[in-house]
């Protein structure tokens, strides 16, 4: 069965939270044809990132498919989205049929400020620390990780970290060896460890 | 002086190609407010990447402003791209005015095609490379190289290589301490060393 992988934007989202991703996501398209990719905006309008660069939208929270994977991504627009009620309510819709939940960098305070992370362990942009944190004290933050994986919920560091999570999470849904070829595609060294993590150092955090 | 990062887009752009370097390019904001960073196609209409996910341009080839950097993507439009006079054109003039020319992957075909690679050191994606070679028989390729600078030429290998590639030309405009600040920021292990380059034995180009 092919798989729907559907990316969240919004305005000031951070360009390679998205498109590290996208890129290994779409690369699923060489193994089986009928893969889809979709960027989702709350009205189905273009999302302004963080950059300047503007991205058109596939799908709107309204008209969206059923996707097999959600990713959302960071970027100075969390600030606002840790308040986006819209938002929040269609990640918690979302998180309830959804078979692997996703967050870049910030993005993971967004999902701590909807609820989805209480009890479970996460991590997240190690710049942003203690913003992100505060925004869910019933998370069991990880400062010290590339990505987390806590059940069905995948939350990576900043920015490059995405590309990691996400050839982690082509792993789950397509495995392994098709997230190694895609890597080898990329010419990327994929960071298989998910406890590799210089910048946590680098920040003070451990 | 504020520098203004040019990246053109055409159908079936490789969307880590564009969007890797775009994240460092974008992040040079933070160290100068204004630095300018745009996107470019033909006629100024949006551009579809090869993995789907549509980008709207900020200028047209009619109404760009003087740039610093140029950046031409590479992905499965470069196929198209060799064989399109109004881009490489387009290049040729620029690259008279312009103070670094840059590719990501393919896009170093488009440049041999233009030939503005005549008599240089280049390299390319290691996957596509003996059709890349046959698009310029004047040029010394580089098998093994992440990246390679000729003079104002930079061209990168595949895909990810582009991010190396970028930071290294952010260096030589804002200096190797932005560079440095920006790769920490993205939570990249940069690869400073252009000779690195796994994926040429990987590929059986050494």
């Amino acid at each position: 069965m092919a798989h729907t992988y559907g990316i969240i934007l919004f305005d000031g989202f951070e360009l390679l939270d998205v498109f590290g991703p996208a890129e290994a996501f779409g690369m699923v398209k060489h193994f089986d044809a009928a893969t889809r990719l979709l960027m989702i905006t709350h009205d189905g309008e273009p999302a302004t990132s963080a950059q300047g660069p503007r991205v058109l939208a596939d799908a709107s929270f309204a008209n969206c498919p059923p996707l097999d994977l959600v990713l959302l991504p960071g970027g100075i627009g969390t600030r606002e989205g840790v308040a986006d009620d819209a938002q929040k309510a269609f990640l918690r819709d979302r998180a309830a049929s959804t078979g692997l939940m996703t967050t870049v960098c910030t993005g993971s305070a967004v999902f701590a400020a909807a609820g989805l992370l209480d009890g479970r362990r996460a991590t997240s942009n190690k710049r942003s620390w203690q913003w992100v944190i505060a925004q869910g004290s019933g998370v069991e933050w990880v400062p010290e990780a590339r990505w987390v994986a806590d059940g069905k919920y995948l939350t990576s560091a900043g920015v490059s970290a995405g590309i990691d999570m996400a050839l982690a999470a082509i792993a789950e849904l397509e495995g392994a060896t098709t997230a190694e070829r895609i890597a080898a595609a990329m010419e990327y060294e994929w960071h298989r460890d998910p406890a590799w993590d210089p910048f946590a150092k680098l920040n003070g955090l451990v």
